[in-house]
């Protein structure tokens, strides 16, 4: 018998405990143990549960209690959770966690503490939430070097596009029906303007570079500014709008990670990709495209994967899962201007023509396809760097034509 | 230094020695140990390859050598490989394999005795390539209980019907490309006629189910009947066929598992898969719909699987991973005319209103949708066991009316 508490009740929390309850069969077959829930903690009450007599207010009595071996963290944000869980490691605990932010902002002391300590920390929950994707990569990593990853990471912003691509709802609507939803929260900023898919990269690319990759470092944009004739521009160009967590091991060994809406073509998997779907695209130089996809978030997907990590826990009690990163290094993060990439720009200011002799003019090779207004073409620019890209838009503004929108594609 | 034996140095054995050699630093980081081939065994000789001193064609010499912990088997075909397999094993030695046939005919006497004698029996790349599997849904198993896993498990089909779907090309001619390709055999049986989906369909069923699922007692249908017409059908009723391997735990737990082309909406994830790639969806009570994609076939990606298996034997070379069956049980599989499914079907031999009348009459509820011929009409039926589609296909050919083709539905 094995017994765990389980720090916060909320929706993840609470789900963890019903899965430990509805399965408890299975899971004990194949943890070989029973799993038993020692404590809940909370500071708020739950009389009416019939395992109310588990909730404790007070985070020392898990701590100080022997008993306990693993400690499962569905609080959310980094504190107090990072000292709960630091403490539970230094007690001598094993822990899981489905908390993005935390593993994110300091996922690499608490690895380097289960390394230190022997006990395994893990958190397979917080990317993709019942999607097995930290596992499958690290056996990808196995015996491939990882190339690139491109992730549709985030549900609700999928949601959002989604409804602006199949139903020409407008951004503000499709965001004001996500929050009736439930899918997005009264102040959606961190799914919005992307930095919850950020936290999520990062956690990926902290796993396959093998150094803690710190969401502050990396390049974010979010979808605000997307409008319905950017999601038409999109489809005559045979793309989809996506907001994409990616990183990339640049040729100099420096690590290209940013968050963007991207154009990207519907040849790609990741097109299809639709509503709350969560989708993660790995490219290893020997397995090619791998692609995993799933439910990105809810109760039980993500309580799922939480203890499907505890039973991982439970049968690893002696030989640690290897799961670890370095401190993150000076340097390591190349600048974002330097990404390779073709840019979809929309432009105005003058007549058809006018803008289309221009656009050859400055741009080596673009593809065009007609307005969908009078006076206005798109086009989407050759390879460069970002840097360059940005040159070409300066270029056409001093030209005098307007650049109302710019986007990256995603390529290979 | 752990020294290994790869079995043949056909497509799959040749990668794996050259992605040990290619990656090698990357896999010896991760191994935490230095990989080294000892032997291959082949008949054939390879006198220019810069590692033409390892290829032995004495099987003896591998399995009388106690320096030789792993063996890699890439031979294929259930003999001589099982008996290679199993003297390995009981010469102590792990096996990992990429051969879908032998574990599908006789995996579960190789698991026994792994387990028995505490070693290691690995086959990631049996099913799906390079895509990871067996180990995430050995996972998503852990927490959930599997209800269902559809997937799309043979690439040479699977490009055979895209070709028919987006360039109209028929049949003969879509197999005549893939062989030309490269992608389908002269003898095209095993792919077309739904065998090689099969053993894949049998391993997964297995592995979730705990017991060993032979392919003979599994109802397949092949893709050799399929027209243009019911492509086009299929476009109408907004779905695509595919040539889907599926199982299910019915509610008296008997497992309902066959192998055949289906209609598959396009709202689901695997309807969007297209040409050579792979893709199995698994329905878990709490992770609800994840979907795995990637190459499914292919000498990296295939390799690449072995090699993270044989990195696993040597961090597992103490404490075994946990992979077992246990024998088949006489009368575990369901019956295939219980499976409840909707039809389509495709109706001829009266004007098309007198075929919507006979249909309206002999289904509860059925959607229609007009002929692409004058008099015909297709339709797909209301949600029946297969035994009582059977039956409704009967009564349409009492009142003469021709059922030109009958397929299955994908449904959750």
């Amino acid at each position: 018998m094995v017994k765990i508490a389980v720090m916060g009740h909320g929706v993840v929390g609470s789900g963890v405990v019903e899965v430990l309850m509805k399965n408890h069969e299975g899971i004990e077959r194949r943890a070989k143990e029973e799993i038993q829930v020692k404590y809940i903690l909370d500071l708020r009450d739950f009389p009416d549960l019939p395992y109310a007599d588990k909730f404790v207010k007070d985070v020392n009595i898990i701590l100080n209690d022997p008993e306990v071996e693993i400690v499962v963290e569905c609080m959310g944000g980094v504190n107090p959770a990072f000292d709960f869980c630091m403490n539970s490691l230094k007690a001598g605990k094993s822990v899981v966690t489905s908390n993005k932010e935390l593993v994110a902002a300091r996922g690499q002391e608490l690895l380097e503490v289960a390394k230190a300590k022997n006990l395994n920390f893990l958190f397979e929950a917080s990317v993709g939430g019942g999607i097995p994707i930290i596992r499958p990569l690290a056996q990808c990593m196995a015996a491939n070097e990882i190339d690139a990853v491109a992730g549709i990471l985030n549900g609700t912003t999928n949601f959002i596009l989604t409804k602006m691509i199949t139903e020409n709802m407008p951004f503000d609507e499709a965001l004001q029906l996500a929050q009736n939803l439930g899918y997005a929260e009264k102040n959606p900023t961190a799914d919005v303007d992307g930095h919850d898919a950020c936290r999520k990269i990062c956690i990926l690319a902290s796993l396959v570079l093998g150094k803690h990759v710190y969401p502050n470092d990396v390049y974010v944009e979010g979808i605000r500014n997307i409008t319905l004739e950017d999601v038409r521009y999109a489809d005559k160009f045979n793309a989809a709008i996506k907001l994409i967590g990616l990183f990339k091991v640049m040729p100099d060994g420096k690590l290209l990670i940013n968050v963007a809406p991207r154009f990207v073509s519907k040849t790609s998997p990741l097109a299809g990709v639709s509503d709350v779907f969560n989708a993660i695209c790995v490219i290893g130089d020997a397995t090619d495209e791998v692609m995993f996809y799933g439910k990105g978030a809810g109760k039980l997907p993500t309580a799922s994967a939480v203890v499907a990590d505890v039973i991982d826990c439970v049968k690893h009690r002696v030989a640690r899962k290897y799961l670890y990163w370095a401190p993150a290094e000076e340097g390591m993060i190349a600048d974002y201007h330097d990404e390779p990439c073709s840019m979809y720009l929309r432009l105005c200011g003058k007549s058809s023509d006018e803008l289309k002799n221009i656009a050859n003019e400055l741009c080596r090779e673009c593809i065009f396809t007609e307005g969908i207004n009078p006076d206005e073409i798109a086009i989407i620019t050759d390879v460069a760097t970002y840097a360059e890209q940005e040159n070409i838009a300066k270029k056409f503004l001093a030209r005098g034509v307007n650049v109302i929108s710019a986007m990256r594609t995603l390529s290979r």
